[in-house]
This record gives structure tokens, sequence and C-alpha cells, in this order.
């Protein structure tokens, strides 16, 4: 049982953190499913939600889910704003906005009509031996103004 | 740091998690924000994301975002499917899908048309002196297979 207060030595903390959540993205850009899946905790109480669909748990069922999503998403690449981190001890949450950013076609207009959708993101991740790993993740739809307005 | 096993004890931490959320939502159908915002976690470093917005952070943000989301779904009744509740010590994680069912009118024909929404929740709890209180909660909207089909 520990007290409700955050932890000193939390600037390193949070920049590793950062780090993990890009090298994880990045992983995803490069399509390496292998290295994905490795940023996770080994354990069979992970859990992942994508937009529109309920959560998926376990070890099998997120691994097959981050490896079909890398490979749906394809020529996607990602930009994020708002990434706020929140470290208490040997837990940390990561919340951003994450630009989905489809590239698509290499054509000029295709420059100026980029496919982009906003998705809400947070990610809890624990701190064991190896370092920090992903425990939780949801990912949800930004609706724009106008769908708000419907 | 903490090696990613799960502890023993379990049983009655799961039960007292999901006491928790479950009384987290009759005070969110009973109107009683002031009740629902006791049970968050007493730290500036909670975060909460509703459907189609982006988190939001910070004591007195997630207080009025509970408090504007209770005003804004008066007559909303929640039923739970898929719940799931994972343990680690101090911490702990539930997942299900949220059923938000406006009863609106208490005509007969309401019965058999209830507006009804299905959301999938993620919440992380933390274990605190008062008990386990919650310390992240996100919220997206689940698409239907025609939303997903256009």
């Amino acid at each position: 049982m520990t007290e409700a207060v955050e932890v000193e030595g939390s600037p390193q903390h949070h920049a590793r953190v950062e780090q993990l959540h890009r090298a994880y993205y990045q992983a995803w850009e490069q399509g390496d499913a292998d290295r994905a899946v490795s940023m996770w905790l080994d354990s069979d109480d992970i859990s992942c939600t994508y937009p529109g669909i309920p959560a998926v748990t376990g070890r099998g069922a997120v691994h097959a889910l981050v490896t079909e999503g890398i490979e749906l998403t394809r020529g996607a690449q990602f930009l994020f704003e708002d990434l706020s981190i929140a470290v208490a001890g040997d837990l940390a949450r990561l919340t951003c906005v994450e630009n989905v950013v489809m590239l698509g076609s290499l054509s000029l207009e295709a420059v100026t009509d980029l496919s982009t959708s906003r998705l809400s993101v947070t990610s809890i991740f624990r701190l064991v031996a190896p370092g920090w790993r992903l425990w939780s993740h949801h990912c949800g739809p930004i609706l724009e103004q106008e769908a708000g307005e419907r």
C-alpha cells in the first residue's frame, strides 16, 4: 500500500517512458511487429483497446491484435500532441493525442490532401527488471466538431 | 521495481475493485457528483478521457469533467458486459463494455425503443491508505458493424 504521493527522480523516468512510447510507434511505422510486441510486459494480464472495439486482454490476444494492427496500417506515420506523463513509483501513465497520417501516395496533390485521424491515447507502463513495459493501452477516436454536432 | 508477477490475495482485491467500479456508476446514476468525485485518487495526477475528446488531466479539470458528465447524462443507466479485472500489488485495471441506457420516457413504446450506446472502458485503480481509488479512466465508443462498414 502506498501513499498517493509522487516519487522523486521522476524526470529520468519521464524521459524513459516517453522514449519507449516513441520507440513503440517507430517500430509500428517500420512494420516491426516483433519489436513492438517486445515492449509489452511479459504477462498474461496485458490489455489493449483500439478504436471502435472492446478491450482485448491476454498475452496471445494482444500480440495478435498489435501484429494485425501493424499490418492493416502500412504506410501510417504518427505525430503526437499534448503528451503528458505521470510517474508514481514503478507505475507510469502517458496520455497524448495521436495523429495518424496516411501518406498513401507520393504525388504532389497528396501532400495537400493527407488523410489524418486524431485519436486519444492512454498508455499505462510498469517498471520491471528489464525496464519500463506497456501494461495497458487504450486508444479511442476524437470526434471533430462536425461529428459532435450531428 | 517489481517483477511482472501477480500477487496472492487477489480475489479480495478483485472484489473490492469491482465494488468500487459499481459504486462509482451508481453514484453517477443517482446524480451524486460529490460521491463520484470522492472515489478518485486525491492527486493532481489523475486523468480521464470520455468518448470523442482528448484526455483531461489534473484534479480540478477531472472533477469538473465528471460533474459535467453526470449533469449531461441525467436518466442514464449503465449495464456492464465482459468485465475483467487484473490486480498487481497496489495497482488494478478494470476493463468492460459499458452499455449506456437512456430511459428517457416512461411510455410503453419507449420500453421497446431504448436508446443505447456501447462504450469500451479501461479504468486504472491504485490502492492507497483509504482503499482503492480511480487514477485513470478511458472510455471510448464501440462502433457497430454498420458504422465499421461505411
